[in-house]
């Protein structure tokens, strides 16, 4: 397996994020010859253990007698990363592979690099590895005119104008919800996987009319439980109701009136989709993989002649 | 010192929670002979453990030749406690001693019993331990027409009129604030005691003037550390008036045009009276402990013939 992938290996991607190291090993024509990956996210990792933690996943796949270019995203370019790569500040293009950080690689194998994060002023704001989605995203759709929505730990509005990211906005919405799921007195009322969405809808929309009562709502899935013996699928799916609901009114501004493109996983993609639906808003999804990948690809022709 | 103690104790007064176990020794005019706390907190006590835990505090003061009263209130009347308590629905006066459940104890110097706690039925809610600090308020002012606010964990902010609980709302400020500050991505943002004023009635004016951003402006004070590197100060004043002000836009039908009271720990009443203040209205507040004590000491008066 790893020979054949080794004879035709051209370029490596590398989505490096704080939990995760999602790695495809591409062909000449940029189809996929392999997958893989690992749990040895930025978090983990201490400066020097980064290039080792990436060879333990390509390091069979490389060939011996050339130099295969290996572009990654994500925050793994953070002050806490492999290597410091910087921020480009809005208005700007979705960062091209020519702003790259170069990595001092030990492998002479590899020849590393780090894309930009997008910074913002005032709102202060910050992003890493979402501006590569975008860039894939724009590859595809050079013509998009709206806002792109990337649900995750830290939901991302951005808007989107003349293949430039415009402005954007940061939502903590994916960590208050696992904060609350895992850690929070609430924990015990939403243990279930179960989902019921006209619960969700509902929350979504309780949420929207009245967002100041979030604090309040949130108790209340607690009390539902102790008082009316509430179902853990309705506490649960009420507690992403509310969360989402609160981002939507939030972020009425930035989705009012626009095209909006959703990129992120698709569960989390469909929730988000639904949610827009109820408000009278048609959203296109793409997937987080497929968009970071594309985003990648697009950065390796940028410098593939630089080699 | 314990023998000084045994010889005149007449009565123990219990504030149970969570986290701790608050135990105070009294005489038979309701002076405080001594005061004793443990960890020991519901939380982390099987139904076999109470008795002990108790014990461990105030074992060598009690007389061996007659039964001494014990009143407990908070979470050692939930379902995972040492006995449920019922919970009395509102609207309906403080809870007495009268509705205090007995617990069956091993060791027959004491008599112990467990005051209710307080419901409400659509919207679901529920207090246990504060019902307590509310009749104490209640014994020293009982001509108070307006609303109670008891922040902590879990804010309550409680209608009493006519020496009744007319109806109340928690809201999980306290906990949103432990959570984020220990647990989230803002933990190395806020790292300090310090706290500047003037931030924090900044941020309670901007969360209730768009409470519908308060996750946007949660991101908003890690990225205003990286990109214009703000102070822990800032940043932890930030969110803590963030968080505050979100309260204060949702409880707004409690505390306009009404008489404030505000019972917790002095310096936290400190931040919601500076909050409220901002808001033009004046809050007086009271110690926690000693509405505690004095609720526990009134709801001893009421079963002490039935000894």
């Amino acid at each position: 397996m790893s020979e054949a992938v080794r004879d035709k290996l051209v370029f490596v991607a590398v989505d490096w994020g704080t939990s995760n190291l999602r790695v495809s090993l591409l062909d000449e024509d940029g189809a996929i010859l392999a997958k893989r990956q690992s749990d040895r996210g930025m978090a983990q990792l201490s400066r020097e253990e980064f290039e080792p933690a990436l060879l333990d996943l390509i390091g069979s796949d490389l060939p011996a007698n050339k130099v295969t270019p290996v572009m990654c995203c994500g925050m793994v370019g953070s002050r806490q990363g492999w290597a410091e790569a910087r921020y480009v500040s809005v208005p700007c293009n979705a960062p091209s592979g020519e702003l790259a950080t170069r990595v001092q690689s030990k492998d002479a194998r590899i020849a590393t690099w780090i894309l930009p994060g997008v910074q913002q002023v005032g709102p202060d704001d910050v992003m890493r590895g979402e501006e590569t989605q975008i860039a894939g995203f724009l590859a595809q759709n050079p013509k998009f005119d709206g806002v792109v929505c990337l649900p995750g730990t830290h939901t991302k509005w951005v808007r989107v104008s003349a293949e430039e990211i415009v402005s954007f906005q940061t939502f903590m919405t994916g960590e208050l919800f696992a904060l609350l799921s895992k850690e929070s007195v609430l924990r015990h009322s939403v243990e279930t996987e179960d989902f019921d969405q006209s619960v969700f809808l509902n929350a979504v929309s309780d949420a929207m009319s009245r967002p100041q009562s979030i604090a309040a709502k949130l108790f209340g899935i607690r009390a539902a439980h102790l008082v009316s013996d509430q179902s853990l699928t309705h506490a649960k799916s009420s507690l992403s109701g509310y969360l989402v609901g609160l981002e939507l009114a939030g972020s009425r501004p930035y989705w009012l009136g626009m095209d909006i493109a959703l990129i992120g996983a698709p569960a989390l993609c469909e929730i988000y989709q639904d949610g827009l639906k109820a408000q009278g808003c048609l959203a296109k999804s793409y997937s987080a993989e497929d968009m970071t990948l594309a985003g990648l690809k697009a950065a390796f022709e940028q410098v593939k002649e630089t080699i």
